[in-house]
């Protein structure tokens, strides 16, 4: 039996702790200052507040002050944060743990830089916490939290700089319905599903242009957008030093996103052709990864442009999506930048 | 003002000349002898019996003793024909029309050769008919015959030996919602348009897996499936000797089809766990392009095995289903079998 202590007890943070309960390991959810309610609920009840799941038989459950108490003999600590909590993840957890204890963050998501690179958090981690020797390791592939909750079976990828590490991980959480690859090819995996978010939007935009036209969901316009975005990924991976093969869990990924939630229905309104500004209102003001993603990602890739080390022609999905969220633009599917000739 | 002649009136048959006939080109649609009652229907209703939608005005519709008038001034003949008509199209029309008149097939397919090759339709007709000098090109990319009826915006790839035909036939077909892309790769984009129909029945086991489980309808394992497609096509489409980059239109195509029809609702029936005789049985016996192109591939993949050109551990997913189809098997998703250990 191992102990496993997860700090973030969102969506995600909560549900990967399933399939390590089940193969019989402690599992410790602690709470984020944010999840206070989260916690007293699961306490009392067993049951997740947002996820509206039940929670496995055994989990503990740690308020953030008890984090001590929970991150006492712990063999792996899970970052259960989202991409907006890991500053805070950085401040209040990684400078505190001791280096022996390996890190796994369900995190996605990508950091843009001054000179156009893309940094997924693992390396944003170590850069900021030098003189630390920390084990980071993260997970990526197709996987919602709601329906790793329902034990539908998926395949993630474990990344890391150490094979024997992720072995051991794998090791925990390895079950029925959650397998396991494992890729020390950390920028290609996290690049790929980080980016997802972004064309999980752009796909979604057919969802919306249909609906408008005709009422009807229309599935040709949405496959050619996947088409494209998978086109677009591969460069992007690749611009992130990525190994290609790692397309898969963006397509992947990307497959799971689009039937997902939030990022769908940002796309859809503006898809029908609702500005940002009005259809982030009408998400209530939620922040959505989707939409940092893709901006942090154009972001990088004009500053790219800017200095001719990649092509605007090369993104022409990437970049309407840019204009739509940052610059105020109508939707109006880019097809005729889509279109290639290609001679063997 | 062109002259297109397009013969199979079946669904893309009969959908391809909407955005032809709508840039103003002549649109002759001429049924095989199958397609009688859709022929006779069209001509005194202006409507498509099976795609129950309305033709575009100016159609001209010929029973098949008229190909003859239809071809007469023709600038390109379409086939219309499924891959079940293909025997038949080479002997009663390819074989006869003159060769100056160039060929666009919708038709996708491939056809195994005793050691283990995949060839795509245009290779074979040009195979079968040696003494002709033909001008065969193809369609691939996401674009189902309903949607496109509907001008549901995609986009495609025409594909074939010479360019500039290439570029004469886009000038017909590109349209505000047909985008066209094009290749001289006929093997890539082929290969990658074939496959997914077989890749379709496998993502789609997903579904009834979850049905069967739950009553629900989930989405990990389906995007787990689409991820591992999405690898072992990539390999299929560099063992028929394509670009890799054709993978976009395998992608694309898969994701359109999943939402199809047939492919789907056999792979749900497998996925539930029903025998695949009893599923045929379910669809009333219809023969199913996704069943014959998953035979087909994994005919020739197991031949490459056979004699150490290829590896089972490759194409895990297309052997299982070749299994449900062929061997009896249950459905049982080899999920450890996807798993991958990748060091950089």
């Amino acid at each position: 039996m191992r102990i496993i202590t997860i700090v973030g007890a969102g969506l995600m943070g909560s549900s990967i702790g399933f399939p390590a309960r089940e193969n019989g390991h402690e599992v410790r959810l602690v709470g984020t200052p944010l999840d206070r309610e989260i916690i007293e609920h699961a306490k009392k009840t067993g049951e997740h507040l947002t996820l509206q799941r039940r929670l496995p038989d055994g989990y503990k459950y740690y308020q953030f002050e008890q984090m001590g108490e929970a991150l006492s003999g712990a063999d792996l600590l899970v970052s259960g944060v989202s991409s907006f909590g890991v500053d805070w993840f950085e401040h209040e957890v990684l400078s505190v743990i001791p280096e022996s204890l390996p890190v796994l963050c369900v995190t996605k998501g990508l950091q843009d830089t001054e000179d156009g690179a893309l940094i997924p958090y693992p390396y944003l981690y170590k850069q900021h916490l030098k003189g630390r020797k920390l084990n980071i390791n993260a997970v990526g592939g197709p996987c919602t939290s709601y329906e790793l909750a329902d034990h539908d079976p998926t395949e993630v990828c474990f990344c890391g700089e150490d094979m024997q590490t992720l072995r051991a991980m794998k090791e925990m959480f390895e079950c029925p319905y959650y397998h396991i690859s494992l890729s020390t090819d950390i920028a290609g995996v996290e690049c790929a599903v980080a980016i997802k978010n972004g064309y999980a939007l752009a796909v979604s935009l057919a969802v919306g242009l249909s609906e408008k036209r005709d009422g009807k969901l229309h599935y040709n316009s949405q496959a050619a957008l996947f088409g494209q975005s998978v086109r677009e990924m591969r460069r992007l991976i690749a611009l992130c030093g990525g190994h290609d093969d790692n397309i898969i869990y963006a397509a992947g990924d990307l497959y799971v996103t689009i039937f997902g939630g939030r990022s769908r229905k940002i796309g859809a309104l503006l898809g029908r052709g609702v500005d940002f500004d009005k259809a982030m209102e009408e998400l209530h003001g939620l922040t959505l990864e989707s939409v940092v993603i893709a901006t942090r990602t154009a972001n990088a890739v004009k500053k790219l442009i800017a200095k001719g080390a990649a092509s605007a022609n090369d993104f022409p999905l990437l970049l309407h999506i840019d204009a739509l969220i940052n610059d105020g633009a109508k939707v109006n599917i880019p097809w005729a930048a889509f279109e290639t000739e290609f001679t063997t």
